[in-house]
């Protein structure tokens, strides 16, 4: 490594020093804070943000990216030297694009149209939400045009989250699934009583659960020497550094589905960012791909692994050993269709792995429209809701549980939902090449032996951390473009066997 | 307040902010970190350290400092503005009058040294630790004349932890109570089999430590809603900010003491952080005064409070009720006792109350020596051991329990030892002046009523957070300077009493 390198790569991880004191900064905030903590730490998280800013956006970025592109030549795309400047210079330009007015007026209205969207939703009164939207989508929209792009300014707002995609090919995928999947929700709602989820509902102590959970997330590799598990209300898995990745999860005592599939859908995060090559360690690059992609883990290990038929052969009787009282007298088919049973939800994070794609679609479509102008916002609660009736045969009964359930317009989030319909996609991609490579994989599951596809998982996916987009990455391992038909493929599979349709 | 004294208050805060997020990094290492994250964990504290220092130590301190100055005019003394200003400039003058590359230097060669010293405790081998502390020696001289000083180099180590105090000062304090105390000492010795404290050595599950310690704590005062008692190796409390103060403790299933006596000390220093005036919160002065007068606080709680038989009047039953089996067939009487017991201990850190200060003489003369050149370092072993067998009559067997058993001067830290001793002193000073204002008191606390105390030291002492030195605040609190007196006077008291002399 040259100097100009050596020094450009000091500076990267000084920045990252920051950003992830912020991080334990929120961590501690929802893990452990007492609740007098909440003003000064605010005070704090805030001064850290405005430092990590403003060293990402000093100039001096620019000049060591320089003169270490300058210093190294050419190398392979692909080398970790190449990538840390590629990657890096979009980072800088996404970052000192915009001007910081726009940013303070964006961080302010969104900061509004936080509480006000609180309110409104507590009242079922969008009207009172949709001033304070519009501005926020003017204001989305000047960024996009700062941010630039070629084909539609959506683009640019989904590049923040998965960098390089399109919406046009967004809107491909979604087209392309989007038939098949309502035709196969029809037919699961039409045979609903075929499946019962009472069984998960019985009485599960918690203490039993905190063990079962460490136990499975140990079994799958989530490794506790360099991580921890704790207590949060929404879970979620963080990056202290590449030896420290902690989750969090919930327990209810009458609900055992949160604890078990939470923690292993954040063991799935937690296990890429521990993945990822020691040698990208503290750098901009010692994190995943892309939202889609880490949903692409979390969602493999919580719904192709944790919710198989396969992976309860041998979990089970571990879980029945656990809660012999509340399932002692059900089988482990029994339970493998509660755990799968599709409900009629008109809210996305209640949604199960059939349905929620088009929770997003849905989402996705009205944001295009959104940003492009050709929907007012008031119109928004109608299109919603026949939109929503259209694909899942319901009307929701307020907006409250319509077009006000989700917390990501009012804090400026435009172009973040379709990351997690990718993950869905890409972890059915990811998991079919896996079993290609590695056919005894289901088998192993059955046995408790999950590393064969860990490890693949690590080769292929977690050792690049953010070298490559998440189009780079799957051409990489798949040959493919993203696409939407191992995920219907896998879809059909399952509930037709499930709801004998 | 005026535009230039809210520019130096916002710059001022920015670098707590800073240096409280540092705190949480140093908390969580100690409370939660998995084994994997030191490393990643160094790197944090290391930029944020840097960053915090750069902020304080650029001339825009200088700057703001002066134009807020200029501003203000003449204010009280003790204003929150005028006290703001004054402290800061000596913060200021501290952090930039050494050269950076004498700090460098510094801290190059105490990481090296806190390293050797610990090979060289473990194996006995003073010889080996020799070299790096006369090179740490060197290096804190040359320190010690970049700060400056009147009187003795000392001066300045010692200002460091004690503003504005002069080592004759404690060289007078220490030369007072010396004979007084090495004569209570041996006449305690002589009759040391008059008490046992085998019973606090019984069995005593974890649990019920945890819940009787929490239950003490919030009973004397400390804020749950503004803290929280973690488990940690060596106990400690830590603001983040004044709606977070957290205190960690220990427990030892067959040791009951730590726990106790360690809450308690703990949650007296975060009492005092909870009681600095709102109005100086995230300043620089949203802390204690100094650390003798921090540890009067913890030593008041643990010592004058809770190893009194006041305060088991009212304690005892509950902890009896708590462990029945172990000390069902305990008096309250045996269990004062035995908390109280005086042992003849080589180690620093295992003494009580009643000896304590002597560890600490001891060490004072040494490092004035030390830091005159009086005393060359090989000799030191020797001089040790002569001085201890003056003082307690016994010599250390081996240097490991000698002069190689304090951490301190490996890491630089010259000129603390001093403030544990003014902490008892302290402590016995402002408890004689409360109980003066309220009679009260000793009553109350047999009725587990202490608020009239912490009212007391909240208005006294602990609002002023850092306004006034450890002198200006005793002359203010007593009306008189810092003496030794008052404490000599409660021990051959209370020992007097508990060993019939």
């Amino acid at each position: 490594m040259g100097e100009k390198y050596q020094a450009l790569l000091h500076h990267l991880m000084e920045i990252r020093n920051v950003n992830r004191a912020e991080a334990l900064l929120g961590w501690d905030q929802q893990v452990n804070m007492p609740p007098g903590g909440s003003k000064g730490r605010a005070a704090q998280v805030a001064t850290l943000a405005r430092i990590g800013h403003e060293m990402l956006t000093d100039e001096k970025t620019d000049m060591l990216l320089k003169e270490a592109q300058l210093e190294l030549g050419d190398v392979a795309y692909d080398s970790d030297e190449a990538s840390m400047i590629r990657v890096t210079r979009v980072d800088y330009h996404e970052n000192t694009c915009i001007p910081s007015d726009l940013i303070a007026e964006h961080a302010e209205a969104t900061a509004l149209g936080h509480n006000i969207w609180k309110e409104a939703r507590a009242k079922n009164d969008f009207a009172a939400f949709a001033p304070i939207l519009t501005r926020i989508l003017d204001l989305t929209r000047r960024m996009a045009d700062y941010i630039g792009y070629q084909e539609h300014p959506y683009d640019a707002l989904l590049g923040q989250y998965e960098r390089g995609m399109k919406s046009s090919e967004v809107k491909r995928l979604f087209d392309e699934h989007k038939p098949p999947l309502v035709k196969l929700i029809a037919q699961i709602n039409e045979r609903a009583d075929r499946v019962s989820d009472d069984v998960l509902h019985r009485d599960f102590p918690l203490d039993r659960q905190r063990q079962f959970c460490t136990d499975i997330a140990s079994a799958i590799g989530y490794d506790f020497n360099r991580g921890r598990i704790d207590v949060a209300t929404h879970p979620f898995a963080i990056t202290f550094n590449q030896g420290d990745v902690r989750i969090t999860t919930r327990y209810y005592q009458n609900f055992i589905s949160p604890a078990i599939f939470g923690t292993m859908h954040e063991s799935g995060h937690a296990m890429y960012e521990q993945g990822v090559s020691p040698t990208l360690e503290g750098t901009p690059l010692s994190r995943g791909a892309s939202l889609g992609v880490h949903e692409s883990q979390s969602r493999m290990w919580e719904n192709f692994v944790g919710r198989s038929k396969g992976f309860w052969t041998w979990a089970y009787p571990q879980l029945q050993a656990t809660f012999p009282e509340s399932l002692g007298d059900v089988s482990v088919d029994a339970f493998y269709r509660a755990i799968n049973k599709v409900g009629q939800s008109f809210i996305r994070v209640e949604a199960d792995e059939a349905t929620y794609n088009l929770h997003i679609m849905l989402r996705f479509e009205l944001e295009m429209e959104m940003v492009a102008g050709n929907i007012p916002v008031e119109k928004l609660p109608d299109e919603w809701n026949q939109r929503f009736e259209a694909y899942f045969g319901i009307v929701p009964p307020t907006d409250t549980l319509g077009v006000l359930q989700d917390v990501h317009w009012s804090s400026g989030l435009i172009g973040y939902f379709a990351t997690y319909a990718l993950g869905n996609m890409l972890a059915a991609q990811y998991w079919q090449q896996a079993l290609r490579t590695h056919p005894e994989i289901p088998a192993e599951i059955e046995r408790g032996k999950f590393d064969t596809l860990l490890k693949w998982l690590n080769v292929n996916i977690h050792q690049h951390g953010r070298k490559f987009t998440p189009a780079e990455l799957t051409k990489r391992i798949t040959g493919e473009s993203i696409k939407s038909s191992e995920y219907m493929k896998y879809l059909e599979a399952k509930y037709g066997e499930i709801y004998g349709l």
